[in-house]
């Protein structure tokens, strides 16, 4: 089985996301810009968890996350640029939440491209395939293992094969299902999800996600 | 029971809607311009159902629910300015789909407000509060009475009793639970479930709904 990096994977949805997927028994390098802080959030990961550079942890496997805050997201993509390789696909996880700038976490910047994730598409070398996904999956529910999952992750890309590639990795965590959303442009809609879902926590004190209705099989 | 006027209550969400809220016992006033169409549909749509000129079905309950196309929003809230009054809560259900102006229903345009919500909210005369809510049950499932509802319906508005009114009215139809998703400016993102829906109906070939994990016991 392949490895996973996890490029910011020491931030709450990577480290997560790391914790879920190695329990599942999918190998996983967390990348950091630290080499020695990714070392120690793979340790606490638990088994099948290596720790290193993002750069590092890039180059390990077909299917790289990303999942760091909006103002970092341009950089790391820039230090990517010369990493990632043809093939491979970048699952963007990103959400241009206005508190990038110190604003509200419940309002979405606007981003030129129509969404981060097209940022993103924008910025990745020829060859290397962007796909939007797991925006809505609480990162509080991840880290705490006893919580069971049980909800959709939304998946947008303008490729058909590397869509159904994250579905299928997506799925490796018991309890999460991966739905089709459409082309990369519909991002824009699944990363205006968290900023509402975070309007939905306050108001019900709680780490709401998402399911939908009237779709009993996904197709790819 | 107050009687509740449905704008637009011949196009196909708002007859939906006036034969389930007819079915669950709440009087339906459908509006539509013309008042003869208007009570074409109230036939159809059941006993407890009368069909207005959409002027004369707005002063017919505190509630009056908007579902109207994008394209006909401004113009109904023109000709509603004089009619509605204080204390009155308008239920915007629009969606600024590109279809407004023959553009794709997976996409959304931009309102100078941000939203339909606030668009209407700067349309109505003082003293009615807009509450948005209503965007993501399916039209063509509201329509098929055979088929049982099981999903939210998220509602953001300013005001916390006027949401509450309205979460208290959804949940007349069986099947659906309100959820309260906070200010008024959230109606952005709700707007952009509709396009998103669409998007993985396409994909799908269903009629999908939303429902939140994670919400046992909204808060309102």
């Amino acid at each position: 089985m392949d490895t996973l990096p996890i490029i910011g994977g020491t931030g709450a949805l990577g480290f997560g996301l790391a914790m879920r997927f190695a329990r599942a028994g999918v190998p996983v390098a967390i990348g950091s810009r630290d080499a020695g802080r990714a070392q120690e959030a793979a340790a606490k990961a638990g088994d099948g968890v290596e720790g290193l550079e993002n750069a590092e942890a890039a180059k390990r496997g077909p299917i790289v996350l990303l999942t760091v805050p909006f103002r970092a997201q341009s950089e790391n993509l820039t230090n990517l640029k010369h990493v990632l390789s043809e093939g491979q696909i970048l699952v963007d996880a990103t959400v241009p939440l206005a508190a990038a700038v110190s604003g509200k976490a419940t309002r979405l910047l606007g981003v030129p491209q129509g969404s981060a994730a097209q940022q993103a598409q924008e910025m990745v070398p020829d060859g290397v395939t962007v796909v939007s996904a797991l925006h809505t999956v609480s990162a509080p529910v991840l880290n705490d293992l006893d919580k069971e999952l049980d909800e959709d992750v939304l998946i947008a890309g303008d490729r058909k094969e590397p869509k159904q590639r994250v579905a299928e990795l997506v799925e490796r965590i018991p309890g999460l299902r991966a739905v089709n959303a459409g082309a990369l442009e519909a991002a824009r809609f699944i990363e205006g999800l968290t900023p509402l879902l975070i309007s939905v926590n306050i108001r019900n004190k709680t780490h709401a996600g998402i399911k939908l209705t009237g779709v009993p099989e996904p197709r790819w």
